[in-house]
């Protein structure tokens, strides 16, 4: 199977003969090590200063954002959650359940954030924004250097999730002055998904040490503490871990974040360009694209049924989109291991689909 | 290396090739098939009753932990917990941080629980007990029959962590009337770690749609709708699933579970007699053994020492006791894939370390 969906992604086969070898027991220096290798290439490709720090968590995406939300916030906040999509929505959930007073900002489908919208919050008693930077159910990539200087005029704690867009799109924490960055295993980091990890500025480890989420699990205080040597509180996916070290380390040796946002990209290009070229019925719904995804909306077909065909009949995985959106719009992901002639196949896909009246 | 920890342990080379493989996407009905089988088999392993139900949380052992105090407890229950290890003292503190009352039963280092102990809490009001059925810390095996009996007598909800002893001990949710019982990816069921996994009776599962976590990523109320149609709320560590499918297949083909846990047992008692043949200076430490693990006491030496040793220069990692018992206890494993002559490679080993004073 070809696959083309926003994750899990394809991984390279340097990361998968990785996941053939026998997980080593990790309460060891030789794991520790490579701990902390993970989290000094992290800090680097996501351009975090030397006093932030990074933690791995043994959970989905969601389980990083429930972690960012009940440990670096209290009802004593005021936030701004910019809320486009099913993720937004999400981070709005976990603020009902943790009793976190917030304001939302929605976009319209499709479209971004404007500086008009961002105004009206302005010097209204916020305390952070909160934003999926890439709001992967809809394919639309906000503004980061919009926000951030919102955030920074403001003096607004700046949570970025960049599940989908780390290493995908550019992103500094230094420059843009974000205090947490969320990502996941299976995004563009293209290891198996079961790890997610987050990245905290001084400023939010602070908050982090001077609060108390009420839960064990993802209490990131102890993951702070443990990480401090290279391990974890709990037994960790190890295998993963070891994965994504893998991973890390090709990325640094093929040039770093910038040079995988810049093949990711040329990905994206290729087949938007191709997607144009051969004129077919899918129209992109985002005005405002990730380099990870592009979001179609087919004019004469069911998305769904698109999603099951190329399944089926076609031996790919295209992503499909969930609740309102599932017959109207299926997404195409770039990140993982894929190439031009990945695209091709695609692309020759829907021709012969077209050509049999089912696109 | 040779892995005789308690967690991770060795996989079948058949579970290693299927962690070679690219993760499939996963909201599809090939996955979900998957997801049903999983669910079936370890419910079938469990001794659990049609009724039944099994979720899988991406997470550590303690996610789920905490997941089932949350879930099936409230503020209104009254909890009675064994706690005789590090385990036990980790239920002990999800109570404080949950609110949920609760007393404890500190059993004696090493020892078991008495009836007599028990009946001092007979009649006092409590709700459910609580038990690390094999306290992994100290190597003691709780007598499950003991308290499935005073459960049933005074009508408690019995929850059993059974994070080491599912498939290396006897377990029958049915027969001892077990309404919540966990496990993990990484112990009995040899793969590797980053899933745990819940067995809830139908008195189990009603407690948790009549209850109100206060967290979304543990929130077993959607755990348990997405299962019914094979899915999770949230994307799960896919390719530890579909290893987990593959290990529990060749199981049931084995024979099933009685089959297994006679396979374990006879590898433990292997270990167990060759050491005393051989005389060698490590003392058990605990009255009551799982099958699971040897726990032991060097008469002469470190633990933490024999541990380094074995590491660094025999390729043999044994597992190493943290806290108080750093010093004084290591812990020979007997789960996943290890055989009479791995045991007989690690007794070498100790015979050479006599011979060398490092034992």
């Amino acid at each position: 199977m070809l696959n083309f969906t926003v994750g899990p992604v394809m991984s390279d086969e340097a990361v998968l003969s990785v996941g053939a070898e026998q997980v080593p027991y990790f309460r060891t220096q030789e794991f520790s090590e490579i701990m902390l290798e993970n989290e000094y290439l992290i800090k680097k490709f996501a351009g975090a200063a030397e006093d932030a720090r990074a933690v791995f968590i043994t959970g989905s995406g969601t389980a990083a954002m429930e972690a960012a939300i009940v440990n670096a916030f209290t009802s004593r906040d005021k936030l701004l959650i910019i809320n486009g999509g099913s993720f937004g929505q999400r981070f709005v959930e976990l603020c009902q359940i943790h009793k976190i007073p917030f304001s939302e900002i929605r976009p319209a489908f499709g479209k971004g954030v404007t500086a008009d919208q961002l105004q009206q919050f302005s010097g209204r008693g916020y305390t952070a924004l909160v934003v999926n930077i890439h709001e992967t159910s809809t394919g639309v990539c906000y503004d980061l250097d919009l926000l951030s200087r919102f955030c920074k005029e403001e003096n607004l704690f700046f949570t970025v999730d960049a599940i989908s867009a780390f290493l995908a799109d550019p992103i500094d924490m230094q420059k843009q002055q974000i205090d947490m960055m969320i990502t996941g295993s299976q995004k563009a980091l293209a290891c198996p998904p079961g790890i997610s990890v987050i990245v905290l500025s001084k400023r939010a480890v602070d908050r982090v040490y001077g609060n108390d989420p009420h839960c064990m699990y993802l209490d990131l205080r102890s993951a702070l503490r443990n990480g401090d040597r290279g391990q974890t509180p709990f037994t960790p996916a190890v295998g993963i871990l070891l994965q994504i070290n893998k991973r890390l380390k090709m990325i640094h040796d093929a040039g770093g974040a910038e040079a995988e946002i810049r093949k990711t990209a040329s990905i994206a290009e290729d087949f938007r360009s191709a997607l144009k070229e051969n004129r077919l019925p899918l129209e992109i719904v985002s005005q405002s694209l990730s380099n990870a995804v592009t979001p179609l909306h087919p004019l004469h077909a069911s998305a769904y049924d698109i999603f099951l065909t190329l399944k089926d009949e076609y031996q790919i995985w295209v992503c499909p989109n969930g609740g309102d959106m599932k017959e109207k719009v299926f997404r195409v992901g770039h990140i993982g291991c894929l190439t031009v002639e990945d695209n091709k196949t695609l692309i020759d896909a829907l021709i012969d689909m077209k050509n049999r009246n089912l696109l």
